[in-house]
């Protein structure tokens, strides 16, 4: 199977990588690393990855930007970096990629712990993140050719506690090797709309 | 209580206005009509609306507009029009009116029930829908003031019927009296981050 994972050197693209790279062929997609770059953000940028791919068999985007702030000081360009990055990056990545997917293909976004566990500071990424597992529920019942979308929505990663884990106080973490495997559930298996929680 | 109604002509505001006006003072908000007007999609708009009417002790929003199209149909400006209206236009009134609530006091959102069961041409409603009931899950837990927050989500009001019914088939509506009790229930209760679903 082609696979394309956008934000394949992050901490949860790497993951996935090496969850998929012994049985499939990937294509790795960056902003500026990978075999393929892309700016989310940019439609044209995303046409354009895509163009240069081909037809593949499966997207899977591990990528897409959030702020954190209090609600109360929230700037109007913090909200749109999410909106922008995380929300629509997502959302246009999927449809573009529909005229290059395979028959029976499958897209996975990903979500995050937050849209059901709010924390300090999370306000847009709860936002963001629940938008997103709302998308694949209504956006599956569209996807032509047989095709499926769903969304992977994980904790804390162990690799992230470094630099994240006091925002996630009494969060248990998980492995990215754990979480890496909820991408290829969705990916090898049958569910469409569905919201994959790793905690 | 001094309860200011933004979208207060509407389907549903005029059926909430018709379930808290015996007992309590209204402040009627239209974009055009009304004892004071606002555009929710522009914060100074807000802003001015606001401090015009000074002190309250609870905001109720049924206001915000979506466009339905297909997922690959749907433009950035189609998309737009939820993300600025429905999602930033509720969440930034929210976020502009803690100045002026009381201690106590509280903020009614709409979101609908498109969050839950999809329908065609439905894909940002749903998104934007689900969007709107994480956002008060999060944000309830950073409110001042004892302040509480909660977004109603309902189905397709009888009194819509005649203009939206072919959208919803199958679905029981409800009559707007009905819906506004959810209103009443959110404003007058004790609930916070709660998405209170009418159908």
């Amino acid at each position: 199977m082609k696979i394309v994972i956008v934000g394949a050197t992050g901490t949860i693209g790497s993951a996935v990588v090496s969850a998929l790279e012994s049985k499939h062929e990937l294509v790795k997609v960056g902003k500026t690393k990978g075999d393929v770059n892309l700016d989310i953000t940019d439609v044209d940028s995303i046409r354009s990855a895509l163009q240069q791919i081909g037809s593949f068999d499966a997207l899977i985007v591990a990528s897409g930007d959030l702020a954190f702030n209090s609600l109360s000081e929230m700037s109007a360009q913090e909200w749109n970096v999410g909106i922008n990055s995380k929300l629509m990056g997502q959302i246009n990545l999927a449809r573009e990629a529909l005229e290059y997917l395979t028959p029976g293909g499958s897209i996975t976004l990903t979500s995050g712990i937050l849209s059901k566990d709010p924390i300090a500071g999370g306000v847009a990424a709860t936002t963001i993140n629940g938008a997103l597992e709302h998308f694949v529920k209504a956006a599956a019942t569209e996807m032509p050719k047989g095709i499926r979308i769903n969304v992977v929505s994980p904790t804390v990663l162990e690799e992230s506690l470094p630099m994240y884990g006091d925002f996630f106080p009494g969060f248990i973490p998980v492995p990215g090797k754990t979480v890496a495997q909820a991408y290829v559930r969705s990916t090898l298996g049958v569910a469409s709309g569905e919201t994959f929680v790793v905690e």
